[in-house]
């Protein structure tokens, strides 16, 4: 029998997908699960951008443009210029999801062996575009204590070597909840320039930011259009994540015409979903309002009643809809399996994403896990319940 | 500035794509352009699949399964099994067009500077996943003289090196049209066998066959099991390359469990795509009936037309909707870029793609352009015409 590839073999699992067989066995069981593990808002997208795919007037399904059609990318950017983000069409190539944005990015800036530096915990898929394109993750651990604010830009220097090609970060971010300050988006942005790497934000959750904060851009920043890249996606902002079609951006023109050889050999990001998704761009500013007003007071909440259970920390998130909590436990992946197992509370339980996932440093984050208040208050309540029950009688 | 990486810099472009501005100066001129250089069918989508989505219910466009959703992978095992094609639904994998697959196929067996041997003139985008994927391609010529058959097995075995570990076919061929015939598929069944390779068979165009010849898959043939993986798409079967929907199919689990982690880092396929192509499956037989119906009388108008012209060879193509043409020219590539710049009849002219970019060895097929007849029969003559009349002012 031939053999699969060694980058097969090392691809990474996702660490939500793992626990997939023993959510299948609580639903077997007759358990109700609550659902804090994923990514998968429960908010209704843009009804303009829903009927936009139904009225369509296609009688042939055909490619658009590889780097997307002109009118849309148009339309991108002056969403961009709304956002203080001030680039042409031309600088903006839409993607399959935020996902091929990110591979186009690495292909286009990293060769096999180069590396990486990300602070963690991340967004666990960059690992597997990392091995999919035989790249290195150097990680910088930030920490819970702090709300996983950006490490010391020392801890990034260190780590910088001959083959480091681009800093990656996540903003606001996924699994941290934590929005970059312009202070820190500049320390960053002195340390790319000093040792010409390649910046790259994935923003997908940019309006996503509570408490009056704002978000600030790696591309408001001035004198670094030659050195980022922004990530981005429908599938948060618009509760569209089965669109795909996200998009990569840079002022910088080798970079982009480097991504377009990568998007011209897969030929085309998926036609029907840019309907929907030019369409969602004019979704009113007062559903951005009331999804933010709804994520708003599910986090209070959810914070408020994780503070209530003893051994609980938790970082009060300013951005996306993630958060890390660490339980009075030793292994949380151990933990996470015995919910949907062996617990319940009258017939429900919980599913949680364990945290060491997101981190790529061995043996850290074992007693985190994240939060993903994609559910209504009320169940959340519920869900956090269920947790601090858990805990009550949880043996490691 | 940083800089970009050199698998970027080796991405290929499309041959097609580098004619682009000159087309774009032709339509300046004011002057009309047959395209006979690209695969988007000017064949209608099904009804039934356009419909699906005008009348979608839903009010969040979430994420799918990665591999695609449990109903429609049981539908397209259904429909293998009417082209005596035996799967269950969980050997295959739903991928974001044809590309996608190819992509997961090649992260899954293949590491870097490893080899796929691929019988050449092919898909030009092989070149482009194979860069990507820092994987060799190692060519073997097919020849326009015998209408790119098979070459002989020697060939291939002479070839073969410990890092080779797959054939790729494209059956029937893009661009070749040629249809691989039983015995062609034994040989390469006998050889994977022997040296343990995988046979990967790009079978798109699985429906296009011509002169009551049926396609045989590499997945008909008994005692493959391990070996094969098939390449699909819905792009041209259905009229439907905006869709981006495709698939991965093989009987080897550990292909299937690898390539899903792949699908699971880019999350999901496109989910509006998806219901249009679940619903594409109950095209009725009628539909394809008229669709090669109308192929069989633009090849053979095209090939009758071509064959009038002096020091024009050609090769009878019986699947898909291509076919080689051998021009009387030096280079084509100069000979497709003055059609647009410097030549018109009556204020129109044509654009084909120059044939040297589906070929990996340097220099061979220069004399070559690929022809795509998804014109109808009166532009293909005019077009033709317009080839013939150009051939006699040409000079190279």
């Amino acid at each position: 029998m031939p053999s699969i590839s060694k980058k097969g073999q090392l691809m990474p699992q996702s660490p939500i997908r793992k626990l997939v067989p023993y959510a299948e066995k609580a639903y077997k069981q007759g358990k109700t699960v609550y659902h804090l593990n994923i990514g998968q808002p429960d908010i209704k997208s843009p009804q303009i951008a829903l009927d936009a795919v139904k009225v369509h007037s296609l009688d042939i399904l055909a490619y658009t443009r590889s780097e997307g059609s002109e009118a849309y990318r148009e339309k991108i950017a002056a969403y961009y210029a709304k956002n203080n983000i001030h680039v042409k069409h031309d600088d903006i190539i839409v993607t399959t999801g935020g996902s091929e944005a990110l591979l186009f990015a690495f292909g286009s800036i990293m060769d096999v062996d180069d590396e990486i530096i990300i602070p963690e915990p991340f967004y666990a898929n960059y690992n597997g575009f990392s091995t999919a394109s035989g790249v290195k993750v150097v990680p910088v651990i930030s920490k819970i204590e702090n709300n996983f604010a950006l490490p010391p830009i020392e801890e990034f220097e260190k780590l910088i070597t001959p083959k480091t090609k681009a800093i990656l970060i996540c903003n606001p971010g996924n699994p941290t909840g934590y929005l970059y300050s312009k202070e820190e988006i500049r320390k960053l942005a002195a340390l790319v320039k000093k040792h010409d790497l390649f910046l790259i934000a994935d923003e997908v959750y940019r309006e996503f930011t509570y408490d009056g904060i704002k978000h600030y851009s790696i591309m408001e920043e001035p004198g670094l259009e030659q050195h980022t890249i922004i990530i981005d996606s429908v599938s948060k902002r618009y509760s569209m994540c089965g669109a795909r079609i996200g998009c990569l951006v840079s002022k910088n023109k080798e970079v982009i015409a480097t991504a377009l050889k990568f998007a011209q050999a897969r030929l085309s990001p998926p036609t029907l979903a840019q309907i929907a998704s030019e369409a969602a761009l004019d979704t009113p500013q007062s559903y951005f309002d009331d999804v933010i007003e709804e994520y708003v007071e599910r986090r209070n909440t959810l914070i408020s009643e994780l503070k209530k259970i003893d051994g609980v920390k938790v970082a009060t998130p300013k951005g996306a809809f993630y958060c890390i909590v660490e339980l009075p436990v030793k292994n949380s992946d151990a933990f996470a399996q015995w919910l949907l197992e062996d617990f319940n509370v009258n017939g429900e339980t919980v599913m949680v994403a364990p945290a060491a996932g997101f981190y790529s440093s061995p043996g850290v984050g074992l007693n985190q896990i994240r939060i993903a208040y994609v559910l209504n208050k009320n169940s959340l309540i519920k869900a956090v319940n269920i947790i601090k029950q858990a805990l009550k009688v949880y043996k490691d």
